[in-house]
């Protein structure tokens, strides 16, 4: 089950300057940075009431955020949806037709194990499922 | 303030064939759809724990909907944030040299009072602001 919209992903070209705008916009700050090598993206995170806005910035010439920027300019990149059991998740979806984007979990920002769903299959939406990782896991 | 992310509105080519693709990957089935002529969209509606995800398809050519799908094809549309008062908050914003698509707060789906900022002004994504309406205003 999909059971929260854990963040939402807006894809943006400075992330400094995107902090100050978004930090007017909510009247409060981004609560953390971090940085996801694996993914060639440095995050910022906004809290609002059970959902994060997760602004990403590309660190690399191949990440997919320089890729979705060429593409479509900056906004709204993802939705990340909180699933209690991500295997089962991802195997439920990928029996019923979903293409996810990786076969096993991978680790993404926030302490969690991710998978993203390809927006071909989801009319132009990526979706990315999250599960937040026990500690030492 | 922004209190909460009340829903997120995908813009879709066809409701019925998306309707039941969101169903499926929701596990849950939209519990509403509602007809909103002065948009020129007909919407479904699903809950995912305090946020709602809004599937919009066009009624008419010259809705925002059509123009989207024919710039940008099928995706995430907006992003709609729960406000509590929202003249004020609307105020705030434009002295804060935000961009007002409406001077006024007007009807929207689901019993709600809306104003959108132009995407120029928040970095590529576009805003919503909505209140809920009291019974009988």
């Amino acid at each position: 089950m999909l059971t929260n919209v854990e963040h939402i992903g807006i894809a943006v070209k400075n992330l400094a300057a995107s902090d100050a705008l978004f930090t007017q916009l909510f009247k409060v700050p981004p609560y953390k940075h971090e940085e996801v090598p694996a993914e060639g993206v440095t995050t910022s995170f906004f809290q609002i009431n059970q959902t994060k806005i997760e602004l990403l910035e590309a660190t690399r010439d191949d990440s997919p955020i320089t890729r979705f920027l060429e593409k479509k300019g900056e906004g709204i990149h993802h939705i990340a949806f909180e699933v209690d059991d991500i295997v089962a998740e991802m195997e439920r979806l990928k029996s019923e037709g979903f293409i996810l984007l990786n076969e096993t979990p991978k680790p993404g920002a926030d302490n969690k194990l991710v998978c993203f769903l390809h927006p071909k299959g989801t009319h132009g939406v990526l979706v990315e499922l999250c599960q937040t990782m026990e500690n030492g896991h």
